[in-house]
């Protein structure tokens, strides 16, 4: 196990320290990290974002390295026997296709790689689904200015969630980016929720699905 | 290829009657289907139901027939042409993609075949994610009985999604099931549209997340 583990942090070229981490982190973290990349796979057919499509493949990698993580754990704390095995085989089976999910879904993301300019098909899906993806700029004199997302709380104080913030031509996902004046924050929500929040946002144009 | 069709309805034993079907509307349904089988996906395990497992397969079939026809479609409609191959190709990844995601889904899902009681793993997920998924009870007076979801307009009037409907033993997936009393509602929302909906139902216990 150690020596492929070493193959694994070569080939990379990138640091694999191994920590013991509890099956509940990693099954946690794998649900928050899957559900982020369903929210940023269409945001990057939606937009056209090969930026995007790169934060779909990294997150795709963090995946692969909790599943590998995920069977490590339970092959090392497995008791042994029968039961136990049936307690924990599920789990297994739940990593192993929470992989081939996240796989497919950044294969979506990918696809602005053959032709970035698809938002005749995507735009489709926008105006139907519960909670569409959505801008909003942020002018002068916003509220959100200075603000990282933990201080602006959006699921739990507006409804909404922010995926990403565009800065320039450059997409920010990191969750401590301090918001700007004239960033685009990519938002999904109910289209009430985000009309409350772009008059906070003091954002005056209609709602765009493009 | 009508060979194969043929082949196909003889192995499924079901009419399987081609019918044209826009690009639009196969990728429109597709996603629809795609994110009712997320949320049913981790039902199943959460509840230990093998209903909703059946559930999430039958949709796996759809999704599976919807990646033909959307195939099929583009085939017959290519004029030829590297522009339109160019133009065409994402969206047969795309497809195979959701196809891809939508059996990893059903994988999950199915886990509660192995062991239906692994809800101190699947547990964890439920208080930490935006929108969680928990229970509603009918009561008598309840205002929903009567109603269909349509009726009901839950995501629009309410802020959340009906999942599924539990009656007795049995689960409802259809959208036209009317609500009765008694019923255990499955909803997916943020914690204060749920409180407020059991309000409105007269369902007085605590919110749970088992």
């Amino acid at each position: 196990m150690r020596n492929s583990i070493k193959l694994h942090e070569k080939r990379k070229k990138k640091e694999f320290q191994y920590q013991p981490i509890s099956l509940k982190d990693i099954l946690r973290e794998m649900k928050q990290k899957i559900d982020l990349m369903f929210d940023l796979a269409y945001s990057a057919i939606k937009f056209g974002s090969k930026e995007i499509a790169d934060e779909t493949t990294k997150i795709e990698k963090r995946i692969h390295e909790l599943t590998f993580l995920l069977n490590l754990q339970i092959t090392q704390t497995q008791t042994g026997g029968f039961k136990e095995a049936k307690r924990l085989e599920p789990i297994v089976v739940m990593g192993y296709s929470i992989d081939k999910v996240s796989d497919a879904l950044a294969d979506i993301a990918r696809v602005v790689y053959i032709n970035s300019d698809i938002s005749d098909f995507t735009q489709l899906f926008w105006d139907e689904v519960p909670e569409p993806i959505v801008k909003i700029n942020v002018r002068e004199d916003c509220k959100l200015i200075g603000m990282n997302r933990q201080d602006v709380h959006f699921r739990s104080q507006h409804g909404v969630d922010l995926i990403a913030i565009k800065r320039n031509d450059n997409w920010l996902f990191d969750r401590n980016n301090i918001i700007e004046k004239g960033d685009i924050l990519i938002i999904k929500g109910e289209l009430e929720p985000i009309k409350e929040l772009k008059k906070l946002t003091l954002d005056e144009e209609e709602i765009s699905f493009q």
